[in-house]
């Protein structure tokens, strides 16, 4: 029973989106990274288990953020006074640019990956540049953290800076099956996922090149679908053979099936497209944050949820400014009020509840088993301790989860278990 | 030239809602309490002065948080999934009940006045509850910070929980009368202000009695005003005689004229009282992470500067989450940019220079002349260490104030001046 343990404290995890589950001073039992159940009190099978106590503390599942860019976390909270497509050509072009330099991506990956590891993430699918070289550095840096990430060299040959975009799609195609093989190789916990950064960087062929090396390595796929209207209608101008944006997707083998795709945003999705993501089981990595600081709009996630849609959420760095997931299941919560409000006046908002189940088991299911602390599920934890957020009276274990996804940060945030390892 | 000093640092503050000035390593220079003006090399005349040393810090005028309730502190993160009329009664009500018990106001307050000195905020206008020793323990605790504020003794006399509404317009005349003198006598820095809580609280004998003693203290007043809808139709309701919902304060003498009024939210507004707020030189308090949390809307506040009405920014605890001002900057250019994109589609959002703007100089207005660093404004300064936010790169003075934005809280606040006094 060496490679079996227990926590103990307060334990919350989503059943279902419209259902918590609280254990208070519960046994969270693990073996072999996997979760075996809660326990009110420890079962006599696992007397003599080490049993890590965390006393008052706040237990979760390991936070899941579906859409991030790792090279942009320099400029977090930066120009937000533009739109998506002004704001890529000024900031994130700009900065991606400097990766090129590894001794600039050295410094600033670790500080990427210094935050994400203080975070309450444990997993994350994340963009890189189409750097070769910084992606295998950023992947080497996320692997010392113990977290389990997705990371996408991003393939991009057209409407970008002469610096960024690659020369052709034969070179996009050989360039990526050379890191394809190398992160393969190098990394267990960092896996390469396929990164077109989003249907108007990519010409066809190099859509073609990605769809054969997904099939060939059987990858997932992580892209943008639908962040603004002025993108959906670049997208019909520059694809007239595709009936809409999320078919220019499929029509390469790039839109879910047998290895999960995610597709950040999807805010001005067609009833058809919406059918096509179901029928797919595509991913919706929805980014609230980042939709409200680049004005692209708010993703009609009531909707998703009411659909059976699979949704996760995303911190979206740097249209996003914050790596905190749980502060963007609060934003969740917010935007769709704000949207039921203005706009659709009927379905109403998301819950609380609900934001919580994007942040854990919505997003984690692009993992697997991932999300819950039920039998069967990778033993992913964060353990809080909230005494910051104390106030004149004593709270119950709801209202002090209610606190933490809108009032606590990374200095609540206390120790982190991926697959039962122990790596914060 | 004892009580003459000058701050040395990274000086940023508003000349106009769009025009920011940026002074690195300049010199602002303190008499008496108020500023006399910046400076890039400190002038002959201050040679000997006391130079503090702000370093690399950053420089703000201090904050102006317009709109809080005091009593709801502990709440701050709870029950959002409730709309305002539902959350009134089962979050905010009960939780201003407790204040009955001055063990329980005393812990309470000690907590939020801790808070409020160490958030970027230096002037506040604050609701307190209808109990008058706890009003006047919530002042002695302020006046204790060093912050400028305004406190007012809630008063309410219909529809609300028998515990919380005052027996009797005379009473309530009489009590407040009572507060009024004993608050004027004792304190300094804390001044009593009207707050009848909004107009479905009050019967038209309180707002006749509130109105008298406006005139007879030349006191400034406190309210809310066209929060929801529903809010809107009950007050049409009760107050059948009136056009609408400005028309109710006016009617009593209790809105703008002589002493400054404020009133919190303003979103449903018709186009009269539009006007009227702008005849009376009324402020409006926005709350944009109020108006997200509890479902209320979106105010239009980029219409409210392009008309040249007075606007500041309040934090509204507990409706709103959170006391860091900087913060509820950054959600009002947010959801400024939403109600643009699902509403308004033409005046455009709020830019962080305005955001910034509010919550300065905007609302520094109801003080006077406070929330700029300009010759005969009251010398209130934030200092702010932003080390934390570092990244790979070197970040120009403007990156760094937008980051201040979007990412600082009470850890970057390093000092505090009010009027010349250091509080922290």
């Amino acid at each position: 029973m060496n490679d079996c343990f227990a926590l103990r404290g307060n334990l919350i995890w989503s059943r279902a989106p419209r259902e918590l589950a609280f254990v208070p001073n519960g046994y969270a039992v693990c073996e072999k990274g996997l979760c075996v159940g809660v326990f009110a009190t420890l079962p006599e099978k696992y007397a003599g288990i080490r049993v890590e106590d965390c006393g008052d503390g706040l237990i979760l599942p390991g936070l899941c953020d579906l859409h991030l860019h790792a090279p942009q976390y320099p400029n977090v909270g930066l120009g937000y006074d533009l739109e998506l497509l002004e704001w890529l050509d000024k900031l994130a072009f700009r900065e991606e640019a400097r990766y090129a330099d590894l001794a600039y991506a050295e410094r600033a990956y670790d500080l990427f990956a210094r935050d994400l590891l203080h975070s309450a993430t444990t997993r994350a699918c994340v963009f890189a540049t189409t750097h070769t070289d910084a992606t295998l550095l950023l992947m080497q840096k996320l692997e010392k953290t113990g977290l389990l990430t997705y990371v996408g060299r991003v393939n991009m040959d057209r409407n970008g800076p002469e610096r960024l975009i690659e020369k052709s799609a034969a070179y996009a195609h050989n360039e990526t099956e050379t890191w394809i093989r190398r992160s393969l190789g190098e990394f267990t916990l960092t896996r390469p996922i396929l990164t077109p950064r989003f249907a108007p960087s990519c010409t066809d062929a190099l859509l073609d090149a990605l769809g054969t090396l997904r099939r060939r390595y059987r990858l997932s796929v992580q892209s943008h679908l639908s962040e603004t209207r002025a993108e959906v209608a670049w997208v019909r101008e520059l694809f007239p053979a595709q009936p809409d944006y999320a078919s220019v997707y499929d029509a390469f083998g790039l839109f879910g099936g047998e290895t999960p795709t995610v597709m950040a945003h999807c805010i001005y999705l067609t009833e058809k497209e919406k059918e096509q993501i179901a029928q797919r089981g595509v991913f919706i990595a929805h980014c609230p944050a980042s939709n409200a600081n680049i004005s692209s709009g708010i993703a009609p996630v009531r909707e998703f949820l009411d659909r059976g849609l699979r949704v996760g959420l995303g911190s979206d760095v740097s249209g996003g400014h914050t790596l905190n997931l749980l502060r963007e299941a609060a934003l969740a919560v917010s935007v769709s009020k704000l949207l039921w409000r203005l706009q659709d006046g009927v379905r109403g908002p998301v819950t609380v509840d609900e934001a919580l189940f994007l942040a854990t088991r919505g997003g984690g299911a692009f993992f697997g088993k991932v999300g819950a602390f039920e039998p069967g599920y990778a033993f992913d934890a964060v353990v809080f301790d909230d005494v910051r957020l104390e106030t004149a009276r004593p709270l119950a274990l709801r209202e002090r989860l209610e606190k933490l996804l809108y009032l606590s940060d990374e200095r609540e945030v206390r120790r982190k278990y991926v697959e039962g390892r122990r790596v914060l």
